[in-house]
């Protein structure tokens, strides 16, 4: 419809969308999304995170993929959702709250709305909740390698109001992946050292 | 209490106020109010929705009527609550999500200042949840017949952060009917083609 | 790190932080990292509350420290989680919401900060939800005593989007208690009508 089309400030141009929502995983789906528009003729019209509840302190988010063609934006779900069982590889939960990191070798368009990624670089997202346990993360990953930080959020300034503390950064692959390390192993042993067991979502691959 | 009044700027010759606040359903309590506050000498002092938990995905949401007579508040909560049982009939929930839509002949100061409503004109609205179910139902209603959308609200946009898309639209009553039927149809579509069964939480009229 | 410094303007000075977070009973850690912060030689860096969903209608928490010193940063975490038990005294919780009420004899930054207490004053706080509950709450509070209104938070104005209403107030010490204490009854009548049974969180001593 053409008032919906204004609402999104979708172009004429675009003559399919296609959308994901999520309620849990809202970095996740990012980075899936993200991945799904590299490898498709499709743009980004709407990523949007929000505070759903079936996250406990997280995000859920919505991603509408738009493209000419309407076989581009059906692709952009598939491939999205085809990544997503790897991204939630390094997202892990415990009943006290979460640890996730997320690495991407080239940032595209949905980090570059959604996180403020850089175009084309290695990219780099670190998510602790509590925010306390965000916080740790964040310093590590800074001290540990020499990388550019991007977004700092917290939960009244860049997040939906969640208990999360979010930093992004990106630099040379190799420092974005050793500081990402080392803020997950600094989030595990925080909720650890409450007597907390996180378990992964999927399957870690580093 | 004077602080009190003029932090809600509540008018010296109303002597008398109605409260309600419900932790679900506040598109559902603002149809509520509004019939309420078309029945009765009242104004509508305060309307906010909220970010509750208990609905899941969507809002919760307190009203205030005001009143020069004690009466008149009193007897529009009354109505208020007396109307809600017919309004939760198109509420239709699952676990993965909901889908609503509400109907008025006649909008008045409740869903004007809550939802963009054009007094005296026959007004809907359908929420979906996820805000993808939501976009869909938003698609499907603009398109069904003549209508004028009064508000988009996405989870960054126009909500409290919910996963949710919301659009509210006047119209003659026919074809503001003709569209809510159209994307009640369509919204409970996709949520049975995720294998859920949503289950209205009233009796549905029409 | 450096720029995490920047971000959240941590001055240079400062050599140390301790960090709490919690994911309910934002206003009852607000009152335990005031008293904390009392009692050692450290400053609020940050505290920021948050739309948690542990806390069913209500707020979650963040904290953090500054001091020169490090053992100061370390203490005062410690002294905030020993008050803990003594703030949630007044806290009440049930199904359908919660009623708390809040009391010092003499605030500090962290309630400065977060909840615009005057410096060394005698200062309340009265939280109650659904925000109905609230505001009949802040209604008998300033009318019970000659205490002067700080803050009004609303579930869109002043809160994260929580179903609630909060006031806080400061005057002499025995206005402020009396209000708190006819607050507090007020809200809970309110709960009990409803046919819940609001149990306290911990031990209240007044």
């Amino acid at each position: 419809d053409e008032t919906l089309r204004e609402k999104i400030q979708l172009e004429q141009r675009f003559k399919s969308i296609g959308i994901v929502s999520a309620r849990t995983g809202g970095g996740t789906h990012a980075m899936a999304a993200d991945t799904a528009v590299k490898a498709t003729n499709t743009e980004i019209a709407l990523i949007e995170l929000c505070r759903d509840t079936k996250g406990g302190a997280g995000h859920g988010i919505t991603v509408i993929f738009a493209s000419e063609d309407v076989m581009d934006s059906r692709r952009a779900v598939e491939i999205m959702l085809e990544e997503l069982q790897g991204c939630f590889g390094n997202v892990y939960t415990c009943d006290a709250g979460h640890v996730e990191v997320h690495y991407t070798a080239r940032a595209s368009y949905a980090l570059n709305q959604s996180f403020d990624a850089p175009l084309g670089k290695a990219f780099g997202i670190t998510v602790g909740a509590p925010a306390a346990v965000g916080m740790i993360m964040a310093d590590v990953a800074m001290k540990t390698a020499n990388v550019e930080m991007n977004k700092f959020a917290s939960s009244t300034h860049g997040t939906c109001f969640t208990n999360e503390i979010i930093i992004t950064f990106s630099g040379d692959a190799d420092a974005v992946k050793q500081s990402l390390v080392a803020a997950r192993e600094a989030g595990l042993s925080v909720l650890r050292g409450m007597g907390q067991n996180p378990i992964p979502m999927g399957e870690p691959t580093w």
